[in-house]
């Protein structure tokens, strides 16, 4: 499936078997992973914050202080590129060259609109909330008007993007398959330990 | 310590206090996070690029395949930003607002410069790979010339950076604390399984 036509920006050139243009896939990775890192421009340099998002429909939401960098430029309609990854595991191969990571990320870019209006705010609050931990909306206190009004919400249409995602073992030349070397892969996975009271 | 200077770019100006300048703090996090987000311009947008990394002194090295677009702007002496993140809690308040993430992050500016010479790419090579898994240099096989030549190193200055830390429990405010909600952290915690052989 091509949800996403690949474009110049999102084709997955090299290892084109590792590109993945489908909304089920593209969504999977972005709404398992924590965080994102958005990039944008500003005076004509590159800037990548770490941040939180939720995706609803086709579109990545994000949140912050009205005041910060990012959120000005989006609230203003930029452009950013957004990437989140997941590590699923270390490739050790009999050949340092073929050594590798188990992974599957997305890449996308869009432009930015503010979310206005409390109801808007609020049901991408609750994106946020739900994502973080599913249920956590009905039971913590929502937010009332002046801390609706210290969130600025926005949310990036999601123009173009693509999946790549690596799996498997490691991908020797044949001639090293002899070697006495251990080769396999670790498996990586975040994990949610018992809870901590303070 | 500031042993990078805040700069415009890099000055934690909300939350001041979670904002760290010293190189103990920042290379403790480039070092344990496997993966960083790469951000540079192209035709004045901004694109973002998952990549892995290592360290070395006062510098960080990306690689890949010479015909990347990533490594070729750093080869050409392009700037980048440069973000790794490790995720280590949610943080869960008695109100929404309060909802956090316990999290280390670095964001960093530099230009690349290409890594050349073969006792140099291998040096780097060997970076990479005891930071997958130390001891794991002196196991595989080494590179030959022909995977040198495959493959692009780049070193990028580390010329701004800071480091952004949150620990510790929810923050509520003081009439929220009597409200009959849990409220703690539930950490979280990158864990490698059990090899798998192929």
């Amino acid at each position: 499936m091509t949800d996403y036509p690949p474009t110049d920006r999102t084709r997955v050139r090299r290892l084109p078997d590792r590109g993945h243009y489908d909304r089920e896939t593209i969504y999977a990775i972005l709404d398992e992973a924590l965080v994102c890192h958005v990039a944008f421009v500003e005076d004509g340099r590159p800037f990548v914050i770490p941040t939180l998002h939720a995706r609803v429909g086709d579109a990545l939401l994000l949140h912050g202080a009205p005041a910060s960098r990012l959120l000005k430029h989006l609230a203003a309609g930029g452009e950013v590129s957004v990437a989140a990854t997941i590590a699923d595991g270390l490739v050790l191969a009999k050949s340092v060259f073929h050594h590798s990571v188990n992974y599957r990320s997305v890449v996308l870019f869009g432009h930015g609109a503010p979310v206005e209006g409390d109801a808007a705010k609020l049901a991408a609050l609750e994106a946020f909330t739900e994502k973080l931990l599913p249920g956590r909306w009905s039971e913590a206190r929502v937010p009332n008007a002046a801390e609706l009004k210290a969130t600025a919400v926005i949310r990036v249409a999601i123009e173009e993007a693509s999946a790549k995602i690596r799996t498997g073992g490691p991908k020797d030349d044949p001639e090293d398959l002899a070697l006495d070397v251990w080769a396999g892969v670790i498996p990586l996975s975040l994990v949610r330990g018992e809870p901590v009271v303070y």
